[in-house]
C-alpha cells in the first residue's frame, strides 16, 4: 500500500538535534529589544538577571542556523516526541474536498499542548546554571501544567502565579499543576509587594495576566537561585518551539509532501513561528513556495489590526520594549475562550516576517471556530483545543475553496493541543450560549493610546 | 544505538488483523451463560433481540482462535492505533530497580482509554446490520464517550442513560458525550417505564447503574432498528480488547522482550482480558512462562473475596445468569475513585482462568493507587486514570521487591486511560482528604445474599 499512514511517527533516532534558528536566515532581523528607561538595546547582562544564561544567549543569536539541543534533553524530548502528522482522511471525505490536509499534533503530552517543548527546555538549561526554582505566570494553564511537568523531571521548584479568576474557574488546572508538583498561588496575592499593592487599592479584583507577570518578576529577583521563565513571544522560546517545523518537514520529505499551505493559530507566536520556521527558511531563500497564515482571534486582533510599534510585553508596563505588531499593552480583550490566543502582543519575529509580507494574518470569530472544532471531533476523533481550532477553521476554509476550485492543494496546520480543560467552552458551544465579540475602533484606540512614545 | 527506544510504535501495517479468541485455546470453557427464567443456557436467538446478530456470534464463538476484523473496522482503528509500548526508563531510574518496565499505553485517543476498541467493533457491527440507534448506560463516562465517537464515525444516534449523580458530578464528561453527539440522559429519567416507575418511588434518587441499565435496555427493545450495547464483561468485548495483547506481543517480538509479569487491573475485565489473550493462549500451550496479575479494588474486591457462582450482570437482576467471580448483584460499592473498577462481577472468561489458577489477584486500596499515580505522573508525563493506576501500584511493588532480590525481572503492565476527568480525586489526594474503604464480612454477606439461587 503505498497510501500514506494516517499518522506519520518519526523514530526517536529521525527526532532533531538541534533547533532552527529563523533569525539567522532571515533578510533583514527584527529591531532589537529596548531597555524601556534608556531605549537603548537591551544587554545580554540586564537579561540574565531575569532569564537563565543559556537562554539570553539563545534569545540574542542571530547567527547561528542550527542550534544544538543537548542529549540529556532529546532524552526528555523522547518521552513525548515525535510528534503525529496525521493526514486527515476522514476531514478530506466529509469535506469532499480535492485538497490534501495535514495536521501536526501536539496534544500527546499530558500537559496537552506544544507548550511542553519550551518548558522542558528552559528547565533543563536551569537546572544546568544550579538554578534551584522558578517562578511564572499562567493565564489559561497549559503553560504551567508543562513548566510543572518539567520541574518535576528535574527535580527544581515552582510557584505558578495563576490568574485568580482562572484559577477558580479552572480549579482542575490548578490540581493538574499541583499533582506535578508546582505550586500554585492565586494572584494577586499576599505572598508579594506587587500583589498586597493590588489588593490594597482593589481587594475584590479577580486579577489580570500582567498583575500575575509582576509577581512571578518579584520573586525571581528576589530569590536567591531563582529566575523567571516565559511560555511564548520571546525568540527562544520560538527557537525551541522550531522542533515542531523540523519535525513535520522532515515527514514531509520523508513521504512526498510538499505542502502549499501553512496554518497556525497565533497568539504569542511561538507555536506558529515554531512550525513554520525551516519552512519560512526556505521559502525566504527561494527554495519553498509556501503560503503561510497566522490565525488570530476576531476579538483580540493583534496582527490584522494592531500597529507595528515597541510595546511592552505586559500590562504593568515592566518588561523591555518589544517591536511588534500589537494592540497596546492595556488593550483588554474581550472575553474569548481561546485563553491562549488573548494576548495584546506577538513574537518580534512574526511580526517582522508579517511586516515584510512573508505571512499572512486572518481574524477568526469563535463560533465559527467551535463549528469547526466540532465537525473535526467528530470525523477525526481528537478534541482540539480553542486555540487550535482557529488554524482548523482556516483549514477547513482553504479545503472548502479547492473543492469549489477543483484545485488538489495540500494544506498542513498545527493542531496545538487538546480541549480537555476547555469543556465550559464546549458546553457554551453546544448549549447555543456562545457570542462573539469583535472590538470597536473605540475600543482599539484605547489600547493604542497606552501605547509608549520610543521614536 | 540497541537501546529499546522510549516508546515502541508498529505500523499501521503491523496492526493485528485479526482478533485473539482466549476461549478457543483454553483447556475448559467457562460455563455458558443461563436464561434467568428457564435455567438453559441462553440462545444466540435470545441474544439477538438485545444485541447486534455478530457480536452474538462472537459472544458464543468458542472455536476459532482467531476472528478477523473488517477492513473497513480496521481504518477506523488506524486513527488511534497501534498505540505505544513504553519503556518506563524514568520510572526504574526512580525506583534504582533492576527490573525492566514497560506499559502499553491505550489513553492516546480523546475518550481517554481502552474502551474505543470495543466501541468502535460494536458500532461498525450495528451500522453493517441497519441499525440506525444504539443504547448505553455509563458511569465513569469512558465508555459513553468512546461510544459517542464511535457513532459519530458512523453516523447512529445514541442515548446514553448516565446515573444522574455521575451526570452531575461529572458535567464535562456529559459535554464531551453532547459534543460528540451523543444524547446524555440522567438516570432515572422519565423517558422510560422503567426510569418512571423509580421516579414515583424515589423523586429523589440519584440513580444507579442498574437502573441505567434497565432504561437502556428497555429503549433498545423498544425501538425500530435499535440495539443495547455494553462496554465490558461480555466475551466479544474481551474479543475486541485482544488487540491491545496482540499488538503487545508483537512489539515484545520485534524488540525481543520477554515479560516475566504481566499485570492489568480490573473491573468487568475487558481491558485484563484483552491484554493478556495472546500471552495466556502461549501459557495453556506451555509455550511461555508468565505470571499473570489481576490488580482490583480493595473496596471491591470481586475476584479476591468473591464468590464463583451464577449471577446477573446489572443490579436490577433482568440480565442473562453468568458463572463468574462476584460479590453478588446486591453488593454496594464504597465510594472509591475508579468508577471504572466498581463493578460486582468480573468476566466469565478471566473468572474461569483465575479459578483454575491460570492467574494471580490482588487487591489494592486507593490511597495507595494515587501515590504510585502521582509517582509515575511526575516521571514518565503521563497523568494515569485511577483505574490504570492500579495495575501501576502493583508494578511498582514488584519492581521494588526486584531491588531487593537482585532480580531482572520484565515487568509489564496496561496502562488503560488518562485521568483528566478525574481530577476531582486528584484534588482529595494532594489535600490529603482521601480514605480508604474494605468491605466487613457483614458487608460481603449483605452482596452475597442477592445471589440467585441456581444449583
Amino acid at each position: 500500500m503505498s497510501k500514506t499512514p494516517y499518522k506519520i511517527y518519526l523514530t526517536e533516532e529521525e527526532m532533531p538535534k538541534v533547533w532552527y534558528n529563523l533569525k539567522a536566515v532571515m533578510k533583514e532581523l527584527p529591531p532589537p529589544m529596548l531597555n524601556p528607561g534608556t531605549l537603548k538595546p537591551i544587554t545580554a547582562e540586564e537579561l540574565k538577571q531575569v532569564f537563565c544564561d543559556e537562554l539570553v544567549s539563545q534569545e540574542l543569536n542571530t547567527t547561528d542556523q542550527y542550534i544544538e539541543i543537548p542529549e540529556a534533553l532529546r532524552n526528555f524530548y523522547r518521552m513525548f516526541r515525535p510528534s503525529p502528522l496525521v493526514r486527515a482522511y476522514c476531514l478530506e471525505a466529509m469535506l469532499d474536498t480535492p485538497a490534501e490536509i495535514y495536521y501536526k499534533f501536539e496534544g500527546t503530552n499530558t500537559s496537552g499542548s506544544h507548550k511542553l517543548n519550551s518548558a522542558a527546555a528552559q528547565v533543563y538549561y536551569a537546572k544546568q546554571q544550579g538554578i534551584t526554582s522558578l517562578t511564572t505566570e499562567t493565564g489559561a494553564g497549559q503553560w504551567g501544567t508543562a513548566l510543572a511537568m518539567a520541574c518535576a523531571y528535574y527535580g527544581i521548584d515552582l510557584q505558578v502565579f495563576m490568574v485568580k479568576i482562572s484559577a477558580e474557574q479552572k480549579p482542575y488546572r490548578k490540581t493538574v499543576i499541583e499533582t506535578y508538583g508546582g505550586k500554585v498561588i492565586p494572584s494577586p496575592s499576599n505572598t508579594t509587594e506587587a500583589g498586597r499593592k493590588i489588593l490594597a487599592e482593589d481587594p475584590e479584583t479577580t486579577g489580570s495576566l500582567g498583575c500575575a507577570i509582576s509577581e512571578a518578576l518579584e520573586v525571581a529577583m528576589k530569590t536567591e537561585n531563582c529566575r523567571y521563565v516565559l511560555g511564548s513571544v520571546l525568540d527562544h522560546v520560538l527557537l525551541h518551539q522550531s522542533i515542531i517545523g523540523l519535525e513535520t518537514k522532515y515527514a514531509c520529505e520523508k513521504y512526498g509532501i510538499e505542502p502549499d499551505l501553512i496554518i497556525g493559530c497565533a497568539g504569542g507566536g511561538s507555536n506558529f513561528g515554531g512550525l513554520i520556521a525551516p519552512f519560512m527558511g526556505a521559502k525566504i531563500n527561494g527554495k519553498a513556495d509556501i503560503h503561510f497564515i497566522a490565525v488570530e482571534p476576531a476579538s483580540c486582533p493583534s496582527l490584522t489590526r494592531g500597529r507595528y510599534a515597541y510595546d511592552f510585553g505586559d500590562t504593568g508596563q515592566t518588561t523591555p520594549l518589544i517591536k511588534m505588531y500589537t494592540l497596546g499593552s492595556g488593550f483588554i480583550p474581550s472575553p474569548n475562550h481561546a485563553g491562549g490566543l488573548r494576548y495584546h502582543g506577538m513574537s518580534s519575529i512574526v511580526s517582522k516576517l508579517y511586516h515584510d509580507k512573508y505571512l499572512e494574518a486572518r481574524a477568526v470569530e469563535q463560533t465559527k471556530v467551535f463549528e469547526a472544532a466540532t465537525t473535526f471531533a467528530r470525523c477525526e476523533g481528537i478534541l482540539p483545543a480553542p486555540e487550535s481550532a482557529h488554524a482548523l477553521a482556516v483549514a477547513m476554509d482553504e479545503a472548502l475553496q479547492c473543492k469549489e476550485s477543483g484545485e488538489k492543494k495540500t494544506i498542513l496546520f498545527g493542531l496545538t493541543g487538546t480541549g480537555y480543560f476547555d469543556l465550559a467552552a464546549y458546553r457554551d458551544y453546544n448549549e447555543d450560549k456562545m457570542t462573539d465579540y469583535i472590538p470597536t475602533d473605540d475600543d482599539l484606540a484605547r489600547g493604542f493610546a497606552t501605547l509608549p512614545k520610543v521614536d
